[in-house]
């Protein structure tokens, strides 16, 4: 089984996570929303609404990452932060990056995978306010989705369903990313 | 302050209910997430993100549902048939609805207005697949958002950020949700 970790921090977009796990769910992958660096037993997001991590990332021992095809990281401006400033997190980014497994960022997330110091000189995007921090060190560009082989980035919570659909269909197949486009009357388009 | 509350049972449709309460708040509404009948601190939701009510209306008493200016259904089928057959939320929404205060429905969400028998008659929509059991009781229509006068309905995730953005500009105006359309770099057009 095909499985994905989306890591959560308080401050993470709450749209753009659950838009996320939601539908690579829906395309059958196995999906563990990994917490980070919590002090209660949810992260609050950026606009309050109260996420349940399914794993935490300081419980998880050995290979643990090993497990899993695909780490995904979403936005918002603190939760990004938290993300890029992880050490551990930085670790299992570079890692599966050097791999060739799937790496995504969207919004603010694309700031934590510079602070991973991946992709260096590859197309990406972020949001918008993010453009002057990321256009040194990133081909940056203004797409909503920018695929670059195993490098996945986007814009913001308006791009986020074209952004999952994009990494359903690398994980799973296209086949499988249309059947959800049009089960879920979304207008994005692949 | 305008405010609404959005009901949230198990089974519901974490991606509408997220979408809606994240694009209420950055409009500035005041936006309670309320709690039905869960049997742990957290619903777990149809694709099993699991979300933290800020309220429960099981704790509720007297006429508190006087402070919210909104009341809105998410979908997902499980949460929905959860909805439509607590009494308490029939009262609220039928409450709300005589009231003249807006009520909103969405996916499977429309079968919890007809559970709570407001707006016969009236120009709604639905999740498609449940037009049949709702087209001999509103005037059908397979548009993304029907809004009849304090009556609002929409389709799918892939229609609720056009739901909630049509909510936004019902309750505090045009111009914000504009605003929040650009912000949000959706496509989703009023």
């Amino acid at each position: 089984m095909v499985s994905a970790v989306v890591f959560l921090a308080d401050g993470s977009e709450e749209m753009e996570l659950t838009i996320i796990v939601d539908v690579l769910r829906r395309a059958g992958i196995q999906v563990d929303v990994m917490g980070v660096q919590l002090d209660k037993d949810y992260a609050e997001c950026s606009r309050g609404v109260k996420l349940m991590p399914d794993v935490l990332l300081e419980k998880q021992q050995g290979n643990w990452s090993a497990a899993y095809d695909a780490a995904i990281i979403p936005g918002g401006l603190k939760g990004s932060r938290t993300l890029g400033a992880n050490s551990k997190v930085q670790q299992v980014l570079s890692s599966f990056y050097s791999q060739n497994k799937l790496v995504g960022f969207i919004c603010a997330g694309t700031v934590v995978a510079k602070a991973a110091a991946i992709g260096q000189g590859r197309r990406a995007t972020s949001y918008p306010a993010f453009k002057d921090e990321l256009s040194t060190y990133y081909d940056y560009s203004d797409d909503r989705v920018v695929v670059d082989g195993n490098f996945v980035t986007s814009r913001s919570p308006g791009t986020t369903f074209l952004f999952a659909l994009t990494l359903v269909s690398k994980l799973v197949g296209q086949e499988i990313s249309s059947r959800l486009q049009k089960e879920m009357l979304t207008t994005a388009k692949l």
